[in-house]
């Protein structure tokens, strides 16, 4: 299991401010299921909200809306190629999990699983949002719980050292960015 | 002027994939404005759409409400001090344009005026969703025309060479990261 520390509330937009590429892992009943989202934001500080397109031919889209809750895992670029695999195939074509070897973790206030070898994880109940979802497969949620791999995120911030595992940015056609450079500007 | 090529609507959601932080211009009767937001995304392809955070107390909401149109310019880290400064004071208080030398040219489709130097650029009309707008400061804009700087993104691709302009990802505090390294992996 990840290595992992909880995130205070407060500052758990800041594991997604960055507009990382994540993965969106869900379960209903006995079928869990994850895919890759390049479309998700931070919504507010305070309760903590976030937003997530969803599409509606997806699995993810009958487990979201069956449960109430889904969990965003922001993944490195060690895992780009099961990130790439999770976006590209259905989870009612394949078991994601088994076949791109992605472990999980239970996650400590719903029911989707938390996905292993991650740098952060925010697990949100859906706000409903019917008309939204229906019309632009928007969906909310309040973040209910955040985690970090503290190497990766700790007091509030992301720490991508020389050599250490960064956050991706997907692109189109297998293309992704790294994290870059780090920068400060003086207000 | 900045340099620019129109971006084929269909693949102007690339402009946005990776999640750069954005400048948001607006203008209504004769007042314009310009503020920063991390928190935007695309929401779908075809026809193209945007989502964007405009809290409740900024003249850009005023503006983007009055007008229903906005701007979303990709800033280049050349630009990361005017971004930071964009996000901290209010149009209200302060032309932003003229404090911090930000040249603009006129858009093709909306009122609102497009930021000189950026690197790419989405004009957007609101999608009208009163609830969200005004339960989550959320907008939904359709993107009615998008340029980029062909030395940066070309041909429906990002080409951040060594040394030349990247996009920028705000944290907090001040702090960016810049894009970083683009990797591909073979699906």
């Amino acid at each position: 299991m990840s290595y992992r520390l909880p995130v205070e509330l407060s500052k758990c937009y800041r594991l997604l401010n960055h507009g990382p590429t994540v993965l969106v892992s869900s379960a209903h009943g006995t079928t869990v299921n994850v895919m890759a989202a390049a479309w998700s934001m931070p919504l507010d500080f305070s309760p903590p909200k976030v937003a997530v397109v969803i599409d509606r031919n997806t699995l993810t889209r009958q487990l979201v809306e069956g449960s109430g809750e889904f969990a965003l895992n922001i993944p490195s670029r060690e895992m780009a190629k099961a990130t790439l695999a999770a976006g590209s195939v259905s989870g009612r074509e394949l078991d994601k999990f088994r076949a791109h070897g992605l472990q999980t973790f239970a996650a400590d206030k719903i029911g989707a699983p938390l996905l292993d070898g991650c740098l952060g994880w925010l697990e949100c109940r859906v706000l409903p949002e019917p008309q939204i979802q229906d019309r632009y497969d928007l969906f909310l949620g309040e973040v209910v719980a955040a985690w970090a791999d503290p190497r990766a995120f700790r007091d509030g911030h992301w720490l991508f050292e020389e050599g250490q595992p960064r956050s991706i940015h997907y692109i189109a056609g297998g293309n992704f960015f790294e994290t870059g450079t780090e920068f400060e500007i003086e207000k």
